[in-house]
This record gives C-alpha cells, structure tokens and sequence, in this order.
C-alpha cells in the first residue's frame, strides 16, 4: 500500500529553537527532498513573514522532479469575506500548486482563541476551502488539535472535518498540534474517522509525548494515507514526527511503500545533509541514521555479531545507507582489533605475533582512561606507532605556557613552542584566549614552515571530560579534539591529571593524523 | 494500577558510547533514584567486570529506602555445572536480594551463538532460575530476543518463558533486545503471552525504531505491570526506553501509578542530574524534560498560550518540575526570582526595586553561558552582592600560572597568587598536577593564614564542559566545582573563553561561600 509523504522541515521544522534558515538553506533543502522522493514540501507560511514569501518567489523558477511545493496559512479571519481576507490572498499568491490550510476543530480553541461561535468557525472552514478549490489548488485541510477536539467534542470535530470534505479538501490531516495523545487513544480516534468520512485521512504528530513516531505508524495502520513530518525529526518543543524513522519503519519492516525502494538506501546522507544545513549536531543515538545507531561494543558478542549479524540487528545498516560500527571498550577482545583494524585498512592478520601486545597496551591506555570510540584516529596512529609504520614528522622539544591575571583582571595566555623537524629547530610563541588556544597557535606556528599544508586543516571541535571528578581539581581528564580538512573529519584524544597535557596530546595527534594521511599521497578518510 | 519500575542506567544505561560511569557515580545516581521512587536498581553486571565487582560491595554498606539493588548475569554455561558457573557464582557473590539473569528465546540464537541444542537451552534457563531462587534470591527473568524468537517459533519462545516459570522466577521480562519490533506486533504478543502464563510480565525495550516509550506503554496496555528502561533513554545504540517520557505518559495521562504521587515534580530535576553525571548535554527537546519542552514561539500565539496555556500544553509544566519559557518574553524572571531567593532565604520580596536589575544580570550572564541550576552557591553570591550584604573576605590582586613540559617529556604546573586580606598582602606559590590543582593549592596557602577554618572544605568534585564545542580550542568552557565540609556540600559555576578564568571564578566562588556561611554562625546548606 502506497503512503504520500508530506515534509513540513522547512515550515515547522524551521520552528525549532535553533534553526534559521536562509533561503538558499531552504531551496537546497527542497531540491534533496525531491531527490529522495518526497512527495509534498511544505515550503512556509507565505502570509506569516516576508522571507518567507520570497521562499515562493525563487521556488517558481526551480524545476523540480516529483515533489509538490506547499503553501501554508490559516482560513480566513471571522470578520473577513474570504475574497479579501489577507492570509487567503497571500497563500494564493504563493503560486504553488497545493496548500495547506488549517482550522480549528477543538471548541475550547474556537471559543477561546478566536473567540468566534462554532458555526463561524464551520463558515470560515467551508468557505476557505473552496474558495482554494476554486482557484485551482489542490487544498490539504490540516485539523488543528484534532485528537483534544475529538475527546473534549466529537460531534463538533467531525463537523469541522466534513465541512472541509464538502467545500472540496483533497486530504483531511488529523493533527495532534500540542503532541499529548497516546498511541492507543490515537489509533481508537483514527479509526472512528476512517468511518465516519470518504476522503483520504492525514496524520501530523508532534514529539511531546516521546510518542510521535508511534503515532504517525498507528495513524497508518488504522487507515491514514498521508503522513506529515520532518526529516530528523526537527520542530517547536520536543520536534515533529521525524520521517527519518516513520519511512524505514514503514517501508522495510511494514510493507507500505512510501518513496522509491532504491532511495531507501540515502535516508542516512540526508538526515546529515539536513543537519548540517541546521547547523544543528545529529545526535550519534539518533534511530537509524545516527553513528551510533548500529555500533557494537563489548568484546563476547561482537564475534557472534560479525558472524551473524542479522542476529543482532533490526535491520541491514547499508539498507538506510548508515554502516555498522565494532566499538573498542575496556572489553576490548581479539576479534574486536582484527575488525577494526581492517575497517581502518591496518593489515594485523598477517602480524598475528603483535595483537597480544596491541591488546595489552589498549587496555593499559584504557584503563588509565583513554577511549578510542571517538577517537579512532588516534587509535591508527597508535596502532601504527607499534608496528613502526608512522613515519615521524616532527619531534617537539618541550612548550611553556603563562596564564596572568593582573590587578585589571585581565587575563592572558601566552605560549612558546620548540619543535624539531629534520634537525632545523623552531621556536616560536603565540598568545590565544586561553592556554590551549595558545598553545594550539604557538605549535602551528612552529610546523607551518616545513608542512604549509596544515594550513588546510582546522581544529572543528573540543571537549574536555573529567574522569574521575571526584578527585577534583586533581582528576584526571581526557581532551577530544575534532578536525577538518575538505569536509572531512578525524578524532584524536589525550588523557592526563594535566588538562594542558592531555590537549597537547590530542592537538599533536591531530596534526600528525593530517600529515601522515596528506603524506601517503591518501585520502583522508572521515573517522 | 500499578506498575514497577526497574532502573538499568547503571548497566544497560552505562553502554552508552560516551557513558563511563566511576564507582561513585553509581552510587550518587543510585541513592536519587531510590529517592524518586524506583523500585529496583540493576547496577553492573558483576561477572562481566571487576568495576562492576566493586559497585556492589560498596552498594552492600548503603541504606535505600524503598530500592531493590539488582545484579545481572545470564544463564549458566552449557558446559559448566550450576554450582561451579562462574556467571552464576558472581551473580551470588554481590550479594543482591534481587537478580536479573538473562536466557535465549529465539532459536537462531541458542543455535548459531551459544551452539547448544534446544534442551539443552531450557535446561540451562530452569536449573539457574532454580539455583538462584535456592539462594533466597528474587528472580527476574529476561527472555532475550523475545519478539524476534517468538515470530520465529513461538512455541519455543514460550518453552523457555516456562521454563524460568516453572523454576520460580518472579517476573518474566519479554525483552525487545535490538530494538526492531513495531509497536502494533509487540501489543499482539504481549497480549499471547499475557494469556499464557500467570507469572507477573515485564517489558525492555530498546529505541533502534523510534518507539521504545511507545512500545513500553502497549506492553503495559496488554498486561505487563514491570517496565524496565534507563533516565533519559541512555543504552547502546540508539539507547533503552525512556523512563522520563513512560512515567509521566502512564501516571499522568494514563491512570496508572508508577512512583509517589509528589514526587512526579523531581522528574525534571533527576534527568537533569543524570545528565550532569554523565557529562552528556541533555537535548533541549527531549520530551517532558528538556529546556524547550515548554517553549512558546512565535509571537501570535503567546497571548493566547499565556492566557490558556492548558489550550497548547499537553500537560502543566510545574507537574514535571519544567517550566514554560516564552521565547520573546522578558516577563519570564520575576515569579522565578522570587521562589528561588525565598529557597534560598533570601529576601527579596522586601526589596523589589532591585528585581528587575537581578533579572537583567543573570539573563545576561546565562546568556554568555552561567548556569545555576547546578550551581546555587553562585546565584546566592552573586544576590548577595547585588543586594550589598555580601562581606569581603579577601581581595585578588591577581595570579600566574605556567606549565611548561621539556625534553624528557616531563610537565610542571606551578601557580603564584596575591591576595589581601585586611589591608596585608600574602604573595604564595604552589606546584599541582596541573594548573587549576596548582592554582588551588597556591589559593588556599595565601588564605589560610587569616582563615584557618579553611582547612575543613574540601574540592569534591569539578567539571568541565565545553558551551559552543564548535569554536574548538577558542570555545566557551564552563566550570562547575562541588565543595564540601562536614559532609555539606554546595556548588559554584565560572564561565569564560579560558579555562583558567573560568577555574578560578567557581574556586573563588566557592571559598567565599564558605566564608560567608561560616561567619554567619550559621551551617552550610546542601546546594
């Protein structure tokens, strides 16, 4: 059974705390959802804000390959005639082929917010439509807090939803706007619609309730044909329905089709793409998509996983196009360092004689609080290191680093830098905002003369943990350092009682990671 | 009705990727969770590592109030005799009342991972169960894979459920293992099982599909009344169900009864805590407790959410110990201000004047990134200060700090600081682990000579976390330091680009709490 999938990242998703999207932002967005095979791309709320009107403007001239481009608005004000109601006006302006047009349908809203009598708000709901009708649009009726309506008024909420079905609507969207309906409250409604009306019924759940994945399926399960999300999930409070997991949950496991089987497999590409554009971090723990989600850890199972791997997992990861990942733990076992040493192109099966030892040192290095999961950089390196294949390019001769707070309380940190590179000693100082950042410019410093290319690379990402805090300012810390070059990242770590020492570490590896990578004339690969 | 909680953040929660929990971490978020209302606390896996060993001979000297501490482990070996499994025998050495020992199901497992025959299977499940409850244990059974093996062949799949039943198991766990079952066939087999057997039913559940808190809630709507899951869906992978979003879905909306009535508020609070121990930054939109859980945007509808806010709320914030925020607003401080400061025994209300100047303060200083939620010692200094009732202990005419590392890759940290104290300058040095222990130290040694009493605080705790991790070795850092004297402990943040501003802020923070509490005559309250 086909499902039409309706993408509201851009209106809704755009509602999310920390999303601003620029117009481009949104334009290349909309063409990847295309791509995918998306069918309706709400694009905003053309009567709500001008950025959003110029969205519609630039969407004209874009061809797109399957997908509808979507107006959003509200019927038409009480007071209005519908003819010269402004929200109306704008959301014909649009110019787009479908809009989206919600009512109220719970009486508390009616009365309380719009403070008009029910049958108004039947009038603005009815005349709305087919006005949108009437003007060629293929009307999507959204049925703002439907599931509330229903329980508090079902007679009344069904009223709404068959005014909209006379005036013409082409799909009825039951919406659970304040995202508070249980799944089993929800599939009961579902289904007393599914009788009660002829039009084809949609779903837009929000997240409030950790329930709107299960929703938007139950909703389908009971008789809904269109499904309304947005990619990752993103949206006001808790987020939208995330299509990221509704498509593979569906389409894989409940044999519904909802785009193309052969796009299954870039589900994971565009959660990422959408979450850079967001500027937004995808959690790792994200279903599906996120690095984490098919990651193994502990060493007794991960030889059964690798021989049976469908034994262990829901679903295929390269199905989604997301890869399965062996994680190193202090459980850490042979068959864990032979797989990841074969996924990071280390050949240790035919150096059998040295994976005893490389075992002994990881769980030293382990123990003494180094964690290579997010640091597999690192880890090659060090793996390298033993097996004398890191080809040394520097040696650093020491540093020194002055923090001085001055009766102005003014703070500054300084650096200086001694490295060696083919026998030609550099000494170099640098200040930064603290003595991490000065040390970090001291050292490049120092480097960039023999290697220009670090030029290229940047530090992307820092994070400082305390092991074991409880021995306070004396605990123990362990730095992560993420860097870039081209797009592409790596992960190095360092550990010490000394935060200045475990960064120091983590920055050496860094730069060392880069340059034995640019060097093997490679590549470098994301980490 | 009721249902029982079993918290397993400690272990399947502790595989989370960036999880690494200390033997005290465990026992801090043990004793809140006892607090909150858990029923049984799984801790470790004592068989599996000697971390785990150590959590339970410390738990042993620990008084709980309601809590069951619960050990985990699996079945025996095929090969070994019960008696002489060490798995079975670490399982009895921590000492626990209750056990959680995990069996296979499903076919494909007891074939092709533990390579035994099918009797041999359900004779390992019946003689540990057995053994176990010989032992005076209460036996919690987990039948791994459970929906997986149940559609392979659901007549084995309940054999091994009947199996543990028939030895005496308390509770037959039907564990969703990877995560891949939709909500609707899990309700249908719940409901089979619950059919079938008489023993009380439980639920573990895993996220991989996005509806691990659904799936929970169906179980409990087909029969189950023992729902296991970890505080804020921490576990491998994508993470186990979310005890945050079942508690207040099933005690709040769905009538049944999980925890104390009043202590539903803590929520919030505990997730928070967790968080913090976990140094994991809490998404902002996680459902029920996150920061924009409650958060109204876009200014059309804010008077309306304002004047109903039960219209677009699914539950009161104040239920879960959250809070609605209005994102434009700038009349979120006041009524916050005044409760928090009457909690602290301050009194403000006597004062208005100058709540809008604190309010301005501290939206400011949140903004560049102070948080006092885990902090209050700061907040109450910082009042204090604004309402000039704060003493002057000491004056910092400034520091210096320097590390240096040379050659022989050794690295020193040493601190000199000037303060005055009554007019009399003290000019001190000191060497530490690293600059901010060296930092301390020299602090301390300039201080203690006008205020000996200094002697008895200690630094119990520090962390570090980085606010914008993007702006790399330049990024934002917070400081949170936990003192403690006479088993009181309060707490103090600092914020700044360099980590040994923002160090030094929390140090300075918390002497001068001390200070003042101390010369108050009165004792120190727990922040």
């Amino acid at each position: 059974m086909n499902v039409t999938l309706f993408d509201t990242t851009l209106r809704d998703g755009s509602q999310s705390e920390n999303i601003s999207f620029s117009v481009e932002d949104k334009l290349h967005i909309a063409h990847k959802l295309d791509e995918f095979g998306i069918h309706y791309i709400e694009g905003g709320w053309p009567g709500s804000n001008p950025k959003d009107m110029l969205f519609f403007q630039k969407v004209r001239e874009e061809k797109f390959r399957h997908a509808r481009i979507v107006a959003f608005g509200s019927t038409k004000h009480a007071r209005n005639s519908v003819e010269k109601d402004p929200n109306i006006k704008a959301l014909l302006d649009a110019q787009t082929q479908a809009v989206s047009v919600f009512g109220k349908t719970w009486i508390y809203h009616v009365e309380q917010a719009l403070r008009v009598t029910r049958k108004q708000n039947l009038d603005m709901i009815r005349e709305s439509v087919a006005y949108l009708k009437k003007h060629g649009r293929e009307v999507i009726f959204d049925a703002e807090h439907f599931f509330d309506g229903f329980k508090d008024n079902a007679d009344y909420a069904m009223a709404c939803l068959k005014a909209a079905e006379s005036a013409g609507a082409d799909v009825l969207v039951l919406c659970d706007t304040n995202g508070g309906t249980l799944t089993h409250d929800l599939a009961g409604i579902v289904k007393s619609v599914h009788k009660a009306v002829k039009s084809p019924l949609g779903i837009h759940a929000h997240n409030d309730s950790d329930l709107a994945v299960a929703n938007s399926i139950a909703a389908v399960m009971n008789g809904v044909v269109h499904v309304q999300g947005t990619i990752n999930g993103y949206g006001e409070r808790c987020g939208n329905a995330n299509l990221c997991s509704i498509i593979p949950n569906l389409q894989l496991k409940a044999g519904y089709r909802c785009i193309p089987d052969e796009n299954i497999s870039k589900l994971t590409a565009i959660s990422h793409y959408v979450s850079e554009i967001s500027n937004l971090i995808l959690n790792n723990t994200t279903p599906f998509t996120g690095k984490s989600a098919f990651a193994h850890k502990g060493g007794i199972h991960v030889s059964a996983v690798m021989r049976k791997p469908d034994s262990y997992e829901h679903i295929q990861p390269e199905k989604v196009g997301n890869k399965r990942r062996v994680l190193i733990s202090d459980l850490a076992g042979k068959s864990n360092i032979l797989f990841k040493s074969s996924e990071l192109g280390l050949d240790l099966a035919s150096d059998k004689e040295r994976i005893p030892e490389i075992i002994k040192q990881l769980k030293e290095m382990e123990h003494e609080g180094y964690e290579f999961e997010a640091a597999e950089s690192s880890l090659e390196l060090l793996i390298k290191r033993m097996k004398q294949e890191y080809p040394n390019f520097f040696t650093l001769q020491g540093f020194r680093i002055l923090n001085e707070k001055d009766e102005n309380n003014e703070i500054r940190s300084e650096a200086t830098v001694r490295a060696v590179v083919d026998g030609q000693e550099e000494h170099t100082a640098a200040e930064g905002v603290g003595p991490v950042n000065a040390l970090d410019k001291a050292l490049r410093k120092a480097l960039i003369k023999f290697y220009p290319e670090i030029e290229e690379m940047k530090l992307t990402d820092y994070k400082v943990r305390v092991i074991n805090a409880r021995a306070a300012t004396s605990a123990k810390v362990r730095v992560l350092i993420e860097s870039s070059t081209n797009g592409k990242t790596w992960s190095t770590v360092g550990v010490s009682e000394n935060i200045i020492e475990a960064s120091w570490q983590a920055l050496t590896d860094s730069i060392s990671y880069f340059l034995m990578k640019r060097h093997q004339h490679k590549p470098l690969e994301t980490s």
